[in-house]
């Protein structure tokens, strides 16, 4: 699928051992809208300071995102932002625009210098190899260990919505980013693009990253370019919006380091939106829960336990939960056992302190999220 | 060792399965002054709801504890209740003493009927069985998934602590409750008794719970019977608590469900001592950090990572961080590996935001705790 005016491309930089893809590009011609979410981390790597600037600089306005993977370029001090810098002002001198009108993110290893001259000398490639319909490219480039390319799409009449994704870390994104790349060809005011997006990452990035954890190089970008010239309704570009995150979310939870089975929780009866979206939190990290999933162990005792320690206060101590559908009591522990032994599992907890309700998306926790994570290189 | 006035008994009374001991027993001649600190879960199980009327209504006098493995009593309702105050009353009559000077305490799986008529037809025989000499057998009767029992220790003069715990959850504690008992003939104020105790469990119970979690049935309780006539001053009593208080702690990680790894994480130069504590935790519950541990590598950027995850704001972002007294740089990672390699390992995090620290203890994160939660029973 094509979003109009979009370019993006990939390439070998050599940042990665091994010749495969570890630079892209997305770029937008006319300039696009930009809205942005950063980490919450207190250490905020290179990439992410300057693209704030740059944002702040041309009042949202965007051209082009590089983005490398295998480096973080985080933690690297002053010597991690010249070379960010570096990077961008070689590619502005290719692309003909300002250089603050590029955005720049980094995923990988942290605290190891960024090879600054390699990706410089990759940028002619780069945008050479500029295409509107290679976006898979685009997804495989910023991978690190995901084992699968993470795209969505959504069309609003003749507009459209293409984003990709990275991340499969389970507990927090592994090394530990979370990377969202956004395109449209509708037209969306800039205040509209901004609230939709947060509305949208609310419910959906930030309804999986299990542990509260944000990384130092965590970022989700929409661009809205106005190609197509449709304009669609607010509360419409909002909702198409939310389905391409949930998609790319949801993608991000199914290719968890480790995981064998995608879990969804929906969480109803809570006091608040933001209770029930804690609830879910709670019970979605703790590995009690994810290892008793893993067992096919229908263990409701450690959900009952996760909600309590979600600091939510109830009015009231009820809650039932349902595994798949199956309400779990002493009579049906088989059942809810062989519910949680397929694949895809759903955990309704219903509480009895109000009407508000919240669905996070999580994974099982297993051998293989250990060897993963005990092997990664340093 | 004797603590004097004090005696202890356990006994099989079929709550487990296996002829295990599974109900124990604490009894002081005369009546004890009592401090406990319960847990800060939302939901409390039953025993903990007996137990912290029967503190109200006597003003921290206790006769006896009475404790139970293989079921929490937790998520039970109003038969938990019933069920727990059933057993005491049984108690009583056994003891001569009143109801409400007994405590009562359950660890095991939540959400099961106490087997509350197995408890009281062995009262008898755990009566009978009181000795001031088996503290072994009240370590080995409050066990669940701990692998060896756990006992600590002190003297002040011719006064005396002893104190046992039981847990061996390592992200949070299993099934997922930590209990400490801890007795001293030394004499102590009551006011003195609470505050020493509030002082040695944040710096020691509170700095191994690696998440923050708490289970629904988590209690500590220290009970003075002034038995031997001695008054410690006041200090020197909280900080022989103290000491305890930690080797029971860390005796508690060191038995970490699945843990290859003891590790010591010392932070420095933070802004509070809470601070320190609350960073210390975020580094000890980062399941990157645990998994790193454990495959012996110098990823300190997840460590850098973990701290900014903690919330507290830094002055500064500088961060030097020790690996058992080797300084982390690119120079010395082979030397790091070789001391992550090591069955204890000490990580010190010096900050440049403050002038104080804390200490948190922690294990790794193996395949082995996954075994060990996915095939818990249910």
């Amino acid at each position: 699928m094509l979003v109009e005016g979009f370019k993006t491309s990939a390439v070998a930089a050599g940042i990665k051992p091994g010749g495969v893809l570890d630079l892209a590009l997305i770029y937008s011609e006319p300039a696009a809208s930009a809205a942005a979410v950063f980490t919450q981390n207190t250490f905020i790597a290179a990439p992410l300071v300057v693209s704030k600037r740059h944002l702040a600089e041309t009042g949202d306005r965007v051209r082009a995102i590089l983005v490398n993977s295998g480096n973080a370029n985080a933690a690297t001090g002053k010597a991690g932002i010249q070379a960010a810098r570096a990077c961008v002002d070689a590619l502005a001198v290719y692309l003909g625009c300002p250089a603050n009108e590029i955005l720049v993110s980094s995923t990988g290893v942290i605290g190891r210098p960024l090879a600054a001259d390699a990706i410089k000398a990759s940028i002619p490639k780069l945008v050479s190899a500029l295409h509107p319909g290679n976006i898979e490219m685009l997804a495989r480039g910023i991978m690190t260990t995901d084992t699968v390319p993470k795209i969505a799409t959504a069309e609003i009449g003749r507009a459209r919505i293409a984003g990709v994704a990275k991340g499969a870390g389970m507990i927090h994104p592994d090394m530990a980013t979370m990377l969202s790349f956004i395109m449209t060809d509708a037209v969306v005011p800039n205040g509209d693009l901004q609230q939709s997006l947060q509305y949208a990452v609310e419910r959906s990035f930030n309804s999986i990253s299990v542990d509260g954890d944000t990384s130092t190089n965590d970022m989700v970008v929409v661009l809205a370019n106005g190609a197509s010239g449709i304009r669609p309704a607010s509360g419409e570009f909002r909702d198409k919006l939310l389905e391409v995150c949930i998609q790319l979310a949801t993608a991000i939870v199914r290719d968890g380091e480790g995981a064998s089975k995608f879990v969804e929780l929906i969480i109803e009866g809570a006091p608040s939106e933001k209770a029930a979206h804690t609830i879910g939190r709670a019970i979605a990290r703790s590995p009690l829960v994810k290892t008793a999933i893993y067992g096919a162990d229908p263990n409701w005792g450690r959900i009952v336990g996760a909600i309590g320690n979600s600091g939510i206060p109830l009015k009231s101590d009820r809650v039932d939960i349902y595994i798949s559908g199956v309400p779990i009591s002493a009579a049906t522990l088989e059942q809810a056992r062989q519910k949680l032994s397929q694949k895809e599992v759903q955990i309704r907890v219903v509480l009895d302190s109000g009407s508000a309700s919240a669905r996070v998306w999580t994974c099982d926790l297993t051998e293989g999220y250990i060897r993963i994570n005990a092997d990664y290189t340093t």
